[in-house]
């Protein structure tokens, strides 16, 4: 069965494999699965066509014969809990392994994409240099408290698994902000996901889309 | 096999149900489910013994056997899957379901909470005033965008399910704004969420641990 996920056109970040179909290649890698790219423009992304598929006229979007979906976190999910070996098998261990996905996009990726935005829609606006600060801080505030859940381990839970996928893409988006680098065990939990084969293979094929250069 | 959760010792909130062990109530009692609460102080919210539970120091978490679980959209998850009728039977529309649930989390609640955080965190800068229509704009983007999908059915997808628990409970939080009145379908739709019995019961449990009031 085909499975096509959309992606942007051209990413507003260039390349740099922050946007949100980066995460699901990285899924689709880890569980061996072949897809396809169907980019969407911006101006289409916003037409009826797209917002049947996605009503909030974003990507990715997924689909795989009669399953249609959108949302990351459910497109990964699905991924994880059909094919492939991203969450454990052990019942108990598996609803951690949610909760950390969970965790990622509703309590982590909220305060990151605040400091995004801060600086994307509001970084020409009078307040922009004396808020800053409040939004960094509560960034470092979550950092603090999941650098120390971490510890010394590899992964969040056990083996890598979905939740770990999604809580290093969610840091990755911090890292031009410096403030990742203020948590060495952080740092180098995101580094040991980016080096994972699938990873590799995820982000060079969305440079390759982004860039219009071959990925191999 | 007894169901702990933990709750806010007083909620911020005084009782209006918006502190997130509503949601888990809501879906413990739409289960059929009884369950214990463990009342938490701020204090204790932060100390070790919890924070084993909730790495992020927040309310709820959720106990039952073997299983440990933090993050309310995990344990929504979990009780939807385990034991209730919160999610379709059928593949395809499970995985709908599942999207919406993120949906509510990812796309919808990240800009509620700025709205929230804007006035509680920065009602006191020099400028919440220019700010907040900004912040206001971005969360009247999402609800345009989710009215136009809602149409005139009564649930996003079919029946009721853990997506239409998950985001009733986050468009709750807009009440007070007055921003969900500006879009009358959405605001019927939180209205029916709110008029279930299952989310009638799980109200009251939690204004009565607020008030001190019996429940009945």
């Amino acid at each position: 069965m085909t499975i096509t996920i959309t992606a942007f056109e051209r990413s507003p970040d260039g390349g740099k494999g922050l946007a949100r179909d980066t995460r699901v290649r990285w899924a689709l890698e880890e569980a061996g699965l072949d897809y396809e790219v169907r980019p969407v423009s911006f101006r289409a992304m916003k037409e009826p066509a797209h917002l049947a598929l996605h009503p909030f006229g974003q990507i990715p979007t997924y689909e795989e014969g009669d399953i249609a979906l959108f949302e990351t976190g459910a497109i990964v999910f699905h991924i994880a809990e059909r094919h492939g070996s991203l969450l454990p098998r052990d019942a108990a261990a598996r609803a951690r392994a949610v909760a950390w996905m969970f965790a990622a996009l509703n309590t982590v990726e909220p305060v990151v994409l605040d400091l995004s935005y801060a600086g994307l829609l509001e970084g020409n606006k009078p307040w922009f240099k004396d808020r800053l600060p409040l939004v960094e801080d509560r960034v470092r505030n979550r950092l603090s408290q999941l650098s120390a859940r971490l510890g010394d381990t590899d992964w969040l839970d056990g083996a890598f698994s979905a939740g770990d996928l999604m809580m290093v893409s969610v840091l990755l988006r911090l890292r031009s902000s410096g403030l990742l680098d203020e948590f060495p065990t952080l740092a180098a939990y995101v580094a040991r996901g980016e080096s994972r084969p699938a990873y590799r293979r995820a982000f060079a094929a969305q440079l390759a889309q982004n860039t219009g250069l071959p990925s191999g």
